[in-house]
């Protein structure tokens, strides 16, 4: 349906307008009746929906309505697989159209910059090209629904401590290579019909205020085309917010903010315009919806929670097995941990999902009627466990074929709102699995947790699967996967460290309160450990299966690239194993002779094959200028150089398979202005001015060598002379005759 | 002699004036014959006198006077002892007496932030406070001879690469807690004459034209009373440069920027007043030099170069010893490498001394009839060693008794000018030491080097003695020491890493060329080994010794500690051993309940003690409450919060002996501004508004506790309420009664 939103803003008063620009509540958008303008509904996400119809919040507090929980975002970015990740975009978007939401709060995609942050269990990854890819899916999927979604929390918001006020210190690079691409991905290739921005500042200035963020780069660089929501509180200065590029305030402020819109059009502080822009905006969503409403669509709880359970079976990661995965049915198997019986899968904070169809995997074993014996040992709730408990549970352990340890962080370590101040699990669980590891050699353990965790025990038991927060159904997916009736298939979309002080951040996190560095700059996630060769727990990527891959044939469709050319990378992929299994193919790229800061590699390209036993397929995938880029604040652009660059193919960041090497050939060459401070390796090594430079060396050079005398070690070397600026020839060449070099040397830039 | 300076400079002309802010050569101020104004010729240093009177240049490339080379600092900040560094600042000040030089251009204080600055042998320490009080000693003993020095270089300068136009990107903190507080030190404690800014950049402003560094902090913080000249070539623009408080440009620009200063003037660009005051400062420094002329001093060049080898025996550091050391007369003993013939024993550059007088080990070993062999092994100059050299010198070590492989890095590979790409030594060296270590037990390594190499050979020998480039006596010394004549009492003033990829400032050096991001904040050098627990070569403050020293009865004078108050802490140490030799006790302080990021521990003081076998000597130190603080962002100072801090006493910084707490509580409180952006924690924690707050919260409260509905997690926490700010009470709170109780807050707060 098309409709002349110019024609009827003009219809509205002042007041609508600026009321508008507010929430009605703290879910609706504010509808008008006398011109047809419908309220509009949003509900939290991601994963679920969090429809509140009583008392609201937005930090998971008060009750919502019965809904299905999907594993969280920690989870399905490990799945690797985007079509996963559209169909359950799909599901959500069913489920909003049943119940007359417009749009999910969702999806959130910022770096997981320190494995402390409260929320990274909401977060996808460190690694921005998977976030990027995983969160465009996601709102395809959605959207294609005819529900709307938020992009969220735009931008450098990757901690809980001081969100509301701390300034994200972060130089341009970082800011344009690590924090924003996910954002960019999504918005160039679905643009989600809305961007949520942080409660953070950014070097200084809140993001619901800041111009260059939500109109420079969100609007006039990537094209975006919905409205920017606040997050829920987090306007500062409404009508600088507004001015800036932040359309609605979420929730109402009771009218606070809408008489400051209002005064400001008045005393001409605000354009007339400016707010009709945003007026325009926001009813173009509110009627996107409305004209696509599907009022007959059924929330099947019963089919989603099916779905739901089928998806945290592809997203779980094994991440160690000697051999004990999977269970056999003969056996005689112990479960340990209250986590079998209640497991913890969705975290706390506006993301949480009221459900009541939680399957735990003792329930699940119970059903299939599975030889499963259950002792609680410690409890899922608290740092708890009596020495009767650790007694009873080593007592069963020591009679079994195996033992499957159910651990996992508890409600209060991570949450929304707070960040965790160290990584380990609750003593008490480890203390217990280090007992039962000295008397049992299948010692499996079942992670429940949303950001990794430290595991002393890693090398005594036999096998780790890690569940993440699986949501309803994890322990449907937990039993399939333990017994082998599904062939783990998820990898770390983030890497594990030995140790909390490993971490990238480390010393810069939370910050003094104010402000917090980002020091490690472009250097997050598997781009630290690498370059720092530090060695992890687990690395980005890596994921194990009841089966082998091996990979061949890797060919590049050729070895030469210019600008503006597609690279086609293929390789073989074959399941040399016994059991039907999926792999990621992972492509990592690599500069060889980068002469700015480059990481040791990145992520370029993934695939997720599944493959029979003895199957093998061709994977493709496609590259460009871009995916070898780096930012050059020169430019302020994307650029990348001529050069060498490598392709590596492989298992895991750490297993690289296959690589090839190529040449990339640029035309554009980045801006030289020659000044008194520019260096003599500068003007010798451009293409410009090298020439020139020579000539005027020559002419210097005649008859004056320096003299070497005995004894003196004469250490002027090519880097000295490189490295000094026209400035420091003042006190042997007349200022005037270098002044007169440099008016020469710019007219050969032009 | 007292002088009018102000009258004089009423009599001179404005090209006079304009003329004496530029050098009038490379190494001479303007004289001004007319008005009896002598011209003072200053030359490079710190450690000797390079006083050019042929072809000139800043970058040890042309001959200069025959003197005498002292250790490079790297060497005596080793020695941890501030007299002998004093005691070496007043010989150099009598050579400078001796040939009619008016100051030496040292010391260099710069911060070693990482491994690979080609400068670092010319700096201290990763220490700010063992550079400030080893600096003040040096400047306090040059200028008690009459002769000026220049501290250098001002500030932020820790790199060779792009050094003439890179921008130190540093954070306020960082800046000055870690940069600045050698320069402030110095400054407070012994007024160098003059002040060298430095190349570079800090956050984008050029340090020769920096008002804040060159006047707000130098002059109006610390009270700076000398003349600021530029490095060599530093100055950019020229009347900026004056107006922000650089007073002398060196070397002279030919005229151009004396041009440049008078048209400013003429044009009204340029107050008179501020060049008047410049030129007063330069007249004030070069009066003093004539008015304190010793001609009659004479450079006695022998008693010159033993003081050397005095000097440098209290500055090497015994690394390890497993007991090859000390040497016995009646072993048979073999030198293996170049460098036991050819020392290196200074770095190349503005430092680089001229003189015939250097002593290697061998000649020295030689001069005392000791029965020892050399072997070249491999070259002291070049990565160079046939097959044929390693096989005589394995054959040599196979029948020794003892084996000392003098080693170290070749002159090329450390200069100023360019910095290192790697820490290692060159490959024949580690490839000649672990060859011959497996055939002998007793093989003891001297370092010949200006900062830390890996050592990947550290545990198969049984000793290593870092001698650093100890200057013209290094043989002598080395001789000693190795022989037991002397004992070692040096201690690193540096971390020795395991690897370069372990260094603090790794992933961000040097830069893009343009900018250097000092990522890794405050925590430089030991502060940051400590913080993330990264295991070390050898720790920050190690250095072993012939004899052994116990520690006990340590006290302090209260522990209870209020602003202004003086704690004097004491310690009894005692040699247990066999042998007289020298300790280094070390305080580190250590903040115990810190809100924001503080290193682990800090170096606040240090001793230097001579003791015979048996004897016992009690040390004492005094703190104040400075030593505990750390710099306040908000108040722009530096600020020491009330609460429990922990002093450490120790041979090391990784072997403290003793530790006591005490109580600091101050009376000063933080600025407190509530605004809408204040959030729940900072008022409910605040005294002067905790009590208002709780008035607030009950009124709140009345009859409205939220449900908490049965299947629904409650996740409301005190983290997260105290994390909300005021403005995220919008929705529910009328945003003209928080404004309201905004003023009330704040009225309490006055």
């Amino acid at each position: 349906m098309s409709r002349n939103l110019k024609e009827l803003i003009r219809e509205m008063t002042l007041e609508e307008k600026a009321g508008l620009c507010s929430g009605a509540d703290f879910w609706n958008t504010m509808g008008i009746e006398r011109l047809g303008i419908p309220s509009a509904m949003m509900t939290d996400g991601p994963h679920g929906l969090r429809k509140q119809e009583g008392a609201a919040d937005h930090l998971g507090l008060n009750k919502s309505v019965n809904a299905v929980c999907f594993p969280a975002a920690c989870a399905t970015a490990s799945s690797f697989d985007v079509e996963l990740m559209e169909r359950m975009g799909q599901i959500l978007g069913d489920e909003c159209q049943a119940e007359n939401v417009s749009m999910l709060l969702g999806p959130a995609v910022n770096i997981k910059r320190s494995p402390l942050c409260g929320r990274n269990f909401e977060y996808m990854s460190e690694d921005p090209y998977l976030t990027g890819k995983m969160a465009s899916a996601y709102i395809r999927g959605v959207q294609s629904k005819g529900i709307g979604t938020s992009m969220k929390h735009f931008a450098v918001n990757n901690q809980e401590t001081d969100r509301m006020q701390i300034s994200s210190e972060v130089s341009e690079r970082a800011f344009r290579e690590i924090y924003l691409p996910a954002f960019e991905e999504a918005v160039k290739k679905a643009q989600p019909k809305t961007v949520m921005c942080s409660y953070n500042k950014i070097n200084g200035v809140f993001s619901s205020e800041n111009k260059k963020l939500l109109t420079d780069i969100l609007r006039d660089e990537w094209g975006f085309e919905g409205y920017v929501v606040s997050d829920w509180g987090a306007v500062n200065d409404r009508v600088k917010g507004l001015k800036a590029g932040l359309d609605l305030e979420m929730p109402g402020s009771g009218g606070y903010n809408t008489r400051k819109i209002i005064q400001a059009v008045e005393n001409g502080e605000l354009e007339e315009e400016i707010l009709d822009r945003t007026v325009e905006r926001i009813l173009k969503v509110v009627f996107s919806y409305a004209d696509n409403r599907k009022a007959e669509t059924v929330f099947d709880r019963e089919k989603d929670h099916k779905a739901a359970a089928d998806i945290e079976t592809e997203c779980a990661v094994l991440l160690e097995n000697k051999g004990a995965l999977p269970l056999r049915k003969e056996q005689k198997i112990v479960y340990i941990g209250e986590f079998a019986k209640k497991p913890r899968y969705q975290g706390g904070g506006s993301s949480h999902i009221n459900t009541d169809s939680v399957v735990s995997a003792l329930e699940t074993a119970v059903r299939k009627g599975r030889a499963v014996e259950y002792v609680k040992g410690f409890s899922s709730e608290r740092d708890e466990m009596t020495e009767e408990e650790l007694k009873q549970a080593c007592e069963a352990a020591a009679g079994a074929d195996a033992v499957v340890i159910f651990a996992g962080l508890p409600d209060s370590f991570e949450s929304e709102g707070y960040d965790r101040t160290s990584m380990e699990l609750p003593k008490c669980q480890n203390r217990l699995i280090e007992a039962v590891a000295e008397i049992q050699k299948n010692v499996v353990v079942v992670l429940h947790n949303g950001s990794p965790v430290e595991t002393p025990w890693a090398e005594s038991v036999n096998a780790i699967l890690e569940m993440y927060l699986g949501g309803e159904g994890i322990g449907e997916a937990s039993d399939r996967l333990l017994f082998g009736e599904a062939n783990p298939g998820g990898r770390l979309a983030e890497t594990f460290p030995c140790r909390l002080e490993d971490n990238p951040s480390y010393l810069n996190f939370p910050g003094d309160g104010r402000t917090v560095l980002y020091g490690e700059d472009i250097f997050v996630g598997y781009r630290y450990y690498d370059a720092k060769k530090v060695p992890v727990r687990w690395a980005f990527g890596h994921g194990l299966s009841y089966t082998e891959f091996s990979y061949s044939n890797m060919k590049l469709s050729s070895v030469e690239m210019k600008d503006g050319d597609v690279l086609r990378v293929s390789i073989d992929v074959e399941n040399t194993g016994k059991m039907a299994g999926s792999e990621v193919v992972q492509l990592y790229v690599s500069g060889k002779d980068s002469t700015v800061p480059r990481a040791v590699k990145e992520l370029k390209g993934f695939a997720k094959v599944i493959l029979n036993p003895g199957e093998k397929k061709t994977v493709t995938m496609e590259l460009c200028a871009r995916d070898f880029a780096y930012y050059e604040t020169k430019i302020h652009d994307w650029y990348t150089p001529s050069g060498i660059y490598e392709i590596q193919i492989g298992h895991a960041s750490d297993d690289i398979r296959e690589t090839i090497e190529f040449t990339f050939t640029t035309d554009v060459l980045l801006p030289f202005t020659v000044d008194m401070t520019t260096t003599m390796g500068e003007l010798m090594s451009h293409p410009k001015t090298a020439g020139k430079m020579m000539e005027y060396l020559e002419g210097l050079s005649q008859g004056e060598e320096p003299k070497k005398e005995d004894g003196e070690v004469q250490l002027v070397t090519p880097e000295i002379i490189a490295q000094m600026p026209l400035k420091s020839f003042l006190s042997v060449i007349p200022g005037e005759a270098i002044e007169q070099m440099i008016v020469e040397l710019n007219s050969l830039c032009q």
